[in-house]
C-alpha cells in the first residue's frame, strides 16, 4: 500500500486498502479479457471459468462446496438475500436477532416486521455486550412459530463474538433457520463450513483488503431458496445481472492472501490491539472499552469510551484535524451522525464519547504510540 | 482496446471492452483512495466527493436533477428495485410488460404475479416487433387497478425501440407508473429525462465501456419508494452498502467518454449496420432482419436470420473456431441454451437460425467483410 506520508488508517473495520496484489489479479479482466461470462463463445467461457475457479477458490477456504458459494454485489445485498428469503421460501413467520446487529440486518428485519406478517424479538445482551444465550434458547422454545435467528458473528463496532457452534447448535434443536452476519471475520476468521451448523453467512471483499461491490452468501446445500434479484441464469439462477467480473476475482485472490497469512497476521494485529489498551490506558485516564476486548471478540476492534469533555466532544474532528483515521460508530451510521445504536444498545451513558480503532496488518506500534500522544495531548 | 490480432467483437450488446479512459478514472480509487464514502474523517470524504460528483456529471448528461439518480450493482437491480417499488410502495396491482423484455423484468414481475397480488398483462406485439400501441392504450383503459407499466427502451436482441414520449404520455393519460429498462440506451442516446414523461429509468456501465457492476435506477422526483436493499444510509437511503466507488466513478466517466462522442459514434456504428445488412444480404441467400432494423431500430444492434440447415445450425460454433464473437439470443440466455424468448415471439419459425450482431466504436468495415466473407463460406 502506497500512502501519503502522516495519514494513520485506523479505520480498517470500515473499509481496507486495496492490496496491490488483488489489484494485479483484477487487471486483466479490465483490459483483454472483458468477455460476457454467459456467452458461449470462447472468449465469455474464459470470462467464466475465472469466476467458477473464483467460487472454487472461496469454497476450499471457507471449506464449503462451491455450489454453496454466491457472488453478490456485497455484505448488505447478501444479507438482505438470505432474510428475506427465510421468511418468503423458508416458512420463517419469527425473526430472532439483536440490538447491536449491523443496519443491514435492523433495517431489513424491520422492514420485514412492518410490511410482512412476521413477528420480531430482540435477544438479550449480558452486560459485556456478548448475546446471552439462555434468553435466546428461551425465545426459541416459547415460539410458536418457524424462527430466523439473525446474530452477526463479529461486531464491527466492538468487536464481540459469538460462538457459532454454539448458536447453531441451539437453532438446530427448534429447528430455527440460522443466518449469520460474518462480514467482520470473512478474511479474518479460520472458518470451517461444513462442521458449522449454520444456513447463510455473508461476506465483503472490501473488509480484507479486496474490492468494494463484491461481496458472497453462503448458502448451506441443505437449504433452497429463489433469489432475491431476478432476471438472467448467473449464479446458477441465484443471483441475476451480468457478473462484477473484476470484482469476483478481486475477492477471490483477496481471501486467498488474507487465508494464507491468517497465522502471523492475526497474532501481529492482535498484539497491536493489546499493545494500544495498554497504552491508552495508561496515557488517558477513566477511559473504558467497549464490549469484552480480552475476551471472545475480534482482533482487529477495539472500542474506547473516553469521559465526555468539551475536548473529548471534539475528538474525531480533532483526530482528523492529525490526519489520524478512526470512527465513532461504523462508517455507515456515521453520516447520519445519529450516535451509535451498538453502544446506545451496551452502555447507555451519556458521559462518554466513544472511538472506534481498527487495524490491520499495515498498522504499527509507531503508529499507535503517535495516536496515544495525541490523544494524550487532546484530552 | 488492446485486442489479440484476429478476434473480431461484435457482441457489444452483451459487453463492451472497457475504455482504457475510464481505467484511467477509476485508477486512484483501487490504490490511494480507497476511504469508505460515509467515513465523516477527510479522508471518506473525498470519496463522498467523488461519488456526487459523478452523481452530478450523470443527471447533468440525462437532463435530470441529481438527487433523481441512484448507483446500483447494474441493470438488473435496477429494474429490479423499481418494479418492485411500483408495487409495494406505489400501488400498482396491474403490470403491463411485454414477451420481449429482458429476463430481468420478466422474471421480476412473473415472481410478482405468482407471490405477490398482482395481476400481468402483455401488451400485443406487431408483425415488426414493436409493441402495439392501441392495445396498451386498451390495456390501460380497461384496467381496474393502477397499473404498472414497464417496456424496454431498445430491445438487446433485435435493436426495436419504443417511443419513450409515446408510452409515457399513454401512461400519464391513466395515471399509470411507466418504468422503462434503457440498459441498452443509456450511453448510446440523447436522453433529456426532464422532458421525458417516465418515472424509473436503467442503466449499466458494462453497455458502454464502463465498468460491469455498476449501473443506474433513475427515480423521477415525483416518486417517492423504498429501498429494495435495506441496510446503512448510503444512496440517501436509497440503496444500502458499501459504494463500490470506482464502479461509480467508472460509471460516470464512461458515460462522459460516451456523450461527448456520441454525434460521431452513433452515425459511424450506424453505417456500420447497414453496411452490414448490405453485405450479408448479398452474400447469403435466403436470410431475413427481425424486427424494424431500418426503422426505430437501434443503431447498435442487428438480428439476421438464416435458414435452416445442418451447416447454419452450427454457425455460432463455427464463427466463434473463426475467432468471431456474437451471440444467439441474449448473453444472458445463451448459456441456458432455450433459445431466445424474443425471436420465439416475434418470429416463431423454427425453420431459422438466428444470430444478433452487435457492433461498437472499435469496428470496422473490414472486420464486416471478413465476417460476411466467412458466412458465406460456412453456409
Ligand atoms: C435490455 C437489457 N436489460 C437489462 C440487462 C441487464 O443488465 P445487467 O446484466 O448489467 O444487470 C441487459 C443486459 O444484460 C439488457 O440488455
Ligand atoms: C458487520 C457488518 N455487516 C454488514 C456490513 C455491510 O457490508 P457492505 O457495506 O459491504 O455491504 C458491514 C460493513 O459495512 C459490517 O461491518
Amino acid at each position: 500500500m502506497s500512502k501519503p506520508v502522516n495519514r494513520i488508517y485506523f479505520d480498517n473495520a470500515a473499509t481496507t486498502p486495496l492490496d496491490p496484489l488483488v489489484l494485479e489479479a483484477m487487471m486483466p479482466y479490465f483490459t483483454d479479457k472483458f468477455g460476457n461470462p454467459s456467452s458461449i463463445y470462447s472468449y465469455g467461457r474464459e470470462s467464466r471459468l475465472a469466476i467458477e475457479n473464483a467460487r472454487k477458490s472461496v469454497a476450499k477456504i471457507l471449506n464449503a462446496h462451491p455450489a454453496e458459494i454466491f457472488f453478490t454485489s456485497g455484505g448488505t445485498e447478501s444479507s438482505n438475500t438470505a432474510i428475506n428469503a427465510a421468511i418468503t421460501d423458508l416458512g420463517c413467520r419469527h425473526i430472532i436477532t439483536s440490538p447491536i446487529e449491523h443496519h443491514a440486518t435492523l433495517h431489513t428485519v424491520e422492514h420485514l416486521s412492518c410490511y410482512g406478517d412476521v413477528e420480531l424479538s430482540m435477544v438479550k445482551l449480558l452486560p459485556d455486550g456478548h448475546v446471552d444465550l439462555d434468553d435466546l434458547g428461551r425465545l426459541l422454545a416459547n415460539s410458536s412459530e418457524k424462527c430466523l435467528v439473525t446474530l452477526m458473528h463479529a461486531n464491527n463496532e466492538i468487536g464481540n463474538m459469538i460462538d457459532l457452534h454454539a448458536v447453531g447448535n441451539l437453532c438446530k434443536m427448534y429447528g430455527a433457520i440460522f443466518h449469520s452476519d460474518t462480514v467482520q471475520t470473512v478474511g479474518h476468521f479460520p472458518f470451517d463450513l461444513r462442521n458449522t451448523p449454520v444456513h447463510f453467512i455473508t461476506g465483503a471483499g472490501h473488509k480484507f483488503h479486496g474490492p468494494k461491490g463484491a461481496g458472497i452468501l453462503y448458502i448451506n446445500e441443505n437449504v433452497r431458496i429463489k433469489p432475491y434479484i431476478h432476471g438472467g441464469a448467473q449464479e446458477r439462477n441465484m443471483r441475476a445481472g451480468t457478473e462484477n467480473l473484476y470484482g469476483i476475482v478481486g475477492f477471490a485472490k483477496a481471501l486467498e492472501l488474507a487465508t494464507g497469512e491468517y497465522e502471523t497476521q492475526s497474532a501481529y494485529i492482535r498484539e497491536l490491539k493489546l499493545y494500544m489498551m495498554e497504552k491508552v490506558k495508561n496515557a488517558v485516564p477513566g477511559i473504558t472499552f467497549n464490549g469484552d476486548p480480552l475476551g471472545r471478540s475480534l482482533y482487529t476492534v477495539l472500542s474506547v469510551s473516553f469521559p465526555k469533555t468539551e475536548k473529548s466532544e471534539m475528538i474525531l474532528f480533532a483526530l482528523d484535524m492529525n490526519n489520524i483515521c478512526v470512527s465513532g460508530g461504523s462508517a455507515c451510521t456515521s453520516g447520519a451522525d445519529q450516535g451509535s445504536h451498538v453502544i446506545r444498545a451496551i452502555n447507555n451513558d451519556p458521559n462518554q464519547v466513544t472511538v472506534r480503532f481498527s487495524f490491520s496488518k499495515h498498522n504499527t506500534r509507531e503508529e499507535i504510540d503517535f495516536v496515544v500522544e495525541k490523544l494524550r495531548e487532546m484530552i
